[in-house]
């Protein structure tokens, strides 16, 4: 794993499990000089989030990695507009589409079961069969072993659908919430060959490690809204993101969609990581201000496929 | 089974594969008689189909019950948005609400799979996990076993819901096609007490039929707007339905939504039964000339709750 600073998986968490947001940093540039980049360069992936999740999600997203606004995003494999997302993907080949490994199924009107048969998931179930609502209960109730296979079923799954992943992350973070999924996690990254998204996990096995080391990367540094921003901080916050932003590679991750009446139906009482909150991100990202302050702060936007070209 | 008339599954199948339209009609009147109605009462069930679809499909069809414009309604067990309606009918317990059995998921950009463990029904899924897109492969590739097994584990999630079905009924006459899929339905819906939408299926064991007796009702005609209908045609269609309803017991299936961004995008390429249709659907039903040529044609709407009463 290229662990550049140690961010435990209670404070990771925390901001996947989207209280809280900001940024953190590491002190090493080694990353950056890897990629070519000298070593003070500000190397920023905008990463969208949960495509397939919604048609309204899909389409501000596409539109955001058409415009070069975000430079890449993560594909929740489970969620039913997954062959919307295929289909752009066969038709943007270029496009830096990842996996966002999904074990939750989190709104209160609109769900989802596993990819995997559910009898060989159970644990991984609520008791109407759809994916757990939140992360505590899949701790509670899955096994390592249903974790592996239902994650192995979604890899599967979107190359079947014709997806080549360039990375792999975690859905709310339930793969980095204890040392037995992060080792399913790093297991099947390790045999796709995929790159991942690796926070450093407390208590995890030495094999483990040492098979992340392979095509791990713990970032330089991410950032991501956090619940408690009100509407009229939302420029103000990214354009601190931007002002801020330390040598290295970040992440910043944001969440995308259009403000319509179907996603404002699946995010029925849940303003934050909403409706009108996605129409923010996307308001934002796609702003002049917004790519004028990329430039005047110097950043160059990069991918997880120039990751990949480290492995 | 309340035989009136025999509706060949070719013909019936024909009009549940959406390519005719039109009226079939009955010559006795037993069933009226026996709703404590006259003999020559002209009764309709307007009936929405498809609901849990999508969240169009869902507000369409909650406005349309509500403004009593439909009677009726069925719903997709399998879809996404099946918490959306279990809510709704928790909320209107007297929503005249039932199942629409669903083995295929027939849309491009937005797929199902089974409620069943994959498993358990492999012969009912496609490549991708998928149930098929249409009933032919159904046909052929699924037995009457995993049948059951699939339109028991939805009559099951239904009720786990909090949903009561007052009936069952077929998307797309998959449980029609053939006599031991129809075998399945019967005996489901026997066991669970439940009426249901029985055209006669030709070479149906004689002891399905028996069973289908109890708590099957062949209503005395039905009507379907076909895939053919120009939207110029829309009005004049369900004018003529109206006008020329006879005495007894008629099911006008109907297809409504909203045409927004997420019902255009679920039915992309395929204007038949699509987002427009569905609108131009909820457009006439809701409208004060159909209300009125209810009345002026003396036509009772009635709904499944009456007919699950003379069980």
């Amino acid at each position: 794993m290229h662990v550049r600073r140690v961010i435990s998986v209670a404070s990771f968490s925390l901001v996947l499990a989207l209280s809280v947001g900001g940024l953190s940093y590491a002190q090493s540039k080694e990353l950056a000089e890897r990629l070519g980049y000298p070593a003070n360069a500000k190397l920023l992936i905008i990463h969208a989030d949960d495509l397939g999740l919604a048609h309204s999600v899909d389409q501000a997203s596409f539109a955001a990695l058409e415009q070069k606004a975000v430079s890449s995003a993560s594909i929740m494999v489970p969620c039913p507009w997954l062959s919307e997302v295929a289909a752009y993907a066969k038709a943007h080949p270029q496009a830096d589409l990842g996996l966002h490994l999904t074990l939750t199924s989190e709104w209160k009107t609109y769900r989802w079961g596993p990819v995997a048969s559910r009898d060989q998931v159970r644990g991984l179930l609520d008791p109407m069969g759809y994916l757990w609502p939140d992360v505590p209960p899949v701790v509670e109730n899955a096994s390592a072993e249903e974790v592996e296979r239902e994650i192995r079923a979604q890899v599967d799954e979107a190359i079947r659908a014709g997806i080549k992943p360039t990375h792999l992350d975690s859905h709310m973070g339930t793969l980095f919430a204890n040392p037995a999924f992060f080792a399913a996690y790093v297991k099947v990254a390790h045999e796709y060959g995929v790159p991942f998204f690796a926070p450093r996990v407390p208590n995890a096995p030495k094999e483990v490690l040492a098979l992340a080391e392979k095509n791990g990367f713990l970032l330089d540094g991410f950032a991501m809204a956090g619940e408690q921003l009100t509407p009229e901080g939302w420029q103000a916050f990214y354009a601190g993101v931007l002002r801020s932003l330390k040598p290295g590679v970040t992440e910043l991750i944001v969440h995308l969609g259009h403000d319509d009446a179907e996603l404002q139906a699946i995010a029925v009482d849940h303003p934050a990581y909403g409706s009108a909150w996605r129409q923010r991100d996307f308001d934002v990202m796609t702003s002049p201000e917004f790519k004028k302050a990329l430039e005047e702060n110097h950043i160059t936007l990069i991918g997880w496929n120039d990751l990949k070209k480290l492995l």
